[in-house]
């Protein structure tokens, strides 16, 4: 808590218990969004969390339908027509608890330990997205008021990739207008340093299959004779790829947005521990594109991946088959301003005119699919939210990115025209998605306050 | 049968029916070495060989031990220490006769059809190797004795692989001792047109596993941090074939030995039919190492096939993992005088030298294993087999080689330093370890003669 807290900051502090104990309550419903017997409990949480927004004093609250798990929305219009409006982003639903075993207590009877809260889905997004509930009545219990109007969009289905929420977003596409965005599902640096995530990485996922004879052939009657669609396989990935690590497909790296000087400094900037990374992972050593530092890589460089092979005989010993077909699963992740329809076309046409003799080539798109995000510099809403942060830690945010895709932001950016800002206060070791997931009892107050603080900020930055 | 046949060619004429019934008899005997609960009736397979082989007049039968199916030996030597001793090979053991369903009449219970034998292992091996028995006894009833001496070796287990006869074969070597060998397991090109393999191809089999991360990883986390064993494995293996075909492991070719403008010659003089091959196969094209028509490639030039590839997610969709590791299984097939050791150890040089940064390579022997095999120009045996081969189909016979392995053509010669000459009169139609295999009777009654007269042009040879 602050110097000299205004009368929201005094209410937020006298209620920490029972923000406490509405949390436990919260992660006692177990919304697991990936498993078919959970259907009513994420459906019980949508129920819970739209509740808890009208007891907020949020004033128009509706549990909306997708063709899956439901979609609570709420706002508080009442700002005036001259205030910004801030959309602000969560999921309910949580990952699936198993294995139970591993569990020190209980995944959905939470328990208090140590200053932390465990339970599934403490910090993967209960605990965060409840935080602006719980600031934003804190200001209308003691303001009457809010500084800004608000809308709050909470989904059930994050953690299975929300498959229905681009159809839901561009359905209610009128409901989301907003000035800016700020997302509840996020993570800070450390307990003691703040980070704002300005990049995301948009993804394209396929499979290649190559075919060669009509079934698997008699490796000796046939070998040297036709070719094989394994090593045509080999040979096709080998070609999207040089020995050093950059991506051959003609034109891949066509649209990428260089790193400037300034992008390379401030990544530099950000501690990196070598041993630790190869610690992280159990990889022998880094590996990647010549040029460029490990983290520069994993963070704005784009990627190719094979994520799987299937080929022929893949049991004990040998089976001496010249197999029928071979098939590779790969992501490409791909940085601003890559497009994955654009990559999926340069991708086939690589396979096409690579494609060894004898065999006929397949790529088929797999899941995953979506654009890059990248927050412009100097973007209004990053920077509130970095003054805000510098306020409550006393030492200025990281600015980082990440190799990985978080589909709903683009999604909102697609819908809205407007760059979300990520603002949660989970942390990496809060073991998101694993046993024994806890919330910081710590980050729990510091996250309801910067929500208080960041609508106040929004409101005087607009009226500057 | 020829005209003015002789007693033994007269008798065996008489036999036929008599002969038919015996193979329908042996054929009956479900001896699949493959099943654990076919055990008894392989042994019950040996026991009437070898009881067929007393009646036959042979003088020394023994069902000896290995430690897996028994073998049968036999022996009579009274042709006098200045006769040469030919030894004669063949198989019991058949494969297994499943699907069931697609069998016309039970697999197990043989019927004469369209002067054809159905049933498993009427022509693999079964009819054909009955053939030198009753061409023995023939000559034994008829003339009381036979022109050379003869040994024969019957196997149990060649139908999966002959895993124990290397070291049976090597442990009883000096019973083995003879001057020619001819196997009874093996094709005739056509009905009318008689064929000698001359060369076989030798084996190698490995696995290549590449090793980076601990475990699968996030593949946007880490993807372009650490290098990816899948894609690492694909270079690995474009790394040991160029595009065009040629194997690029170093020294891969050392040891072969060069195609002949005579040898080229006779191969040419071969029919092929390239959309039938194509058709066969189900292929779009052949594809290999440039220089070499498709059948000198299938024949006699060394090849490398990926078996198998296995690596991250093989199932439905996309998942978005970077693999801790992927395997490929290989098989090289190799011409003389290559030497699977030496192979192995060049690939595990090639490996070694080209696997990527940040991967732990491992090359891992798999089951197949063989010396390639090629018979001498003018080889006695060969030749006698030759001339036997033009009197009975009224034309000489093609020189072939095969892409396969017969493991057993090694074993025998290791033991031996005796190169064997395939003298079986299968045909590639017959549906052999297929449902429906048949017998041709033309042919059981070709083999028969075949055997008959072999043995008497062997003991004019060594006579001259």
């Amino acid at each position: 808590m602050l110097n000299n807290p205004s009368k929201w900051q005094a209410y937020l502090h006298g209620q920490q218990q029972q923000a406490i104990e509405e949390l436990l309550e919260f992660i006692r419903i177990p919304s697991v969004s990936a498993q078919a017997d959970s259907l009513p409990e994420v459906r019980r949480a949508a129920v819970w969390v739209a509740d808890r927004l009208r007891v907020a004093g949020v004033d128009s609250v509706e549990v909306l339908e997708t063709d899956a798990h439901p979609v609570v929305y709420g706002s508080w219009m009442n700002a005036g027509a001259d205030k910004p409006t801030v959309l602000i982003y969560g999921h309910f639903d949580v990952q699936p608890a198993e294995p139970l075993e591993l569990w020190t207590t209980p995944p959905f009877e939470p328990e208090l330990r140590d200053g932390r809260i465990y339970g599934r889905g403490a910090t993967d997004d209960k605990g965060n997205m409840l935080a602006p509930i719980l600031a934003v009545e804190a200001m209308l219990r003691t303001e009457g008021r809010l500084p800004v109007n608000v809308k709050f969009l909470f989904e059930g289905q994050e953690e299975i990739g929300s498959p229905d929420m681009p159809k839901f977003v561009q359905q209610h596409a009128d409901r989301f207008a907003c000035d800016m965005i700020f997302s509840a599902d996020g993570l800070q640096w450390a307990p003691d340093q703040p980070q704002l995530v300005e990049a995301l990485k948009g993804i394209v996922a396929f499979e290649i299959i190559l075919r060669g004879p009509v079934s698997d052939q008699h490796s000796g009657l046939h070998g040297g004779g036709i070719a094989n669609p394994a090593m045509g396989l080999a040979q096709l990935l080998a070609s999207m790829k040089s020995a050093e690590g950059l991506v051959t497909v003609e034109g891949f790296y066509e649209r990428v947005i260089p790193l400037s000087e300034d992008d390379r400094t401030e990544i530099a900037r950000i501690p990196y521990d070598e041993s630790g990374y190869l610690a992280e992972t159990g990889a022998r050593d880094t590996a990647g594109e010549p040029g460029y530092s490990t983290r520069e890589r994993l963070w704005a460089r784009p990627t190719i991946d094979v994520n799987g092979l299937t080929s022929g005989w893949q049991g004990d010993g040998g089976k001496t088959v010249l197999p029928a077909e071979a098939k590779a699963k790969l992501t490409c992740r791909l940085v601003a301003a890559q497009e994955p329809g654009e990559i999926l076309d340069k991708i086939r046409r690589h396979v096409e005119t690579h494609c060894p003799v004898g065999l006929v080539a397949e790529v088929k798109r797999t899941s995953s699919w979506g654009e890059p995000f990248l927050v412009p510099k100097g973007h209004e809403s990053t920077e509130i939210a970095a003054e805000v942060l510098e306020e409550i830690y006393g030492k200025a945010p990281y600015r980082t990115r990440l190799g990985g895709s978080i589909s709903v932001m683009t999604t909102l950016k697609q819908a809205t025209g407007v760059h979300a800002t990520m603002f949660g206060f989970a942390h990496a070791d809060e073991n998101l998605h694993a046993p024994d997931e806890f919330f910081r009892l710590e980050a729990f107050e510091r996250s309801k306050l910067a929500y208080g603080l960041l609508l106040e900020r929004v409101a005087i930055r607009q009226s500057r």
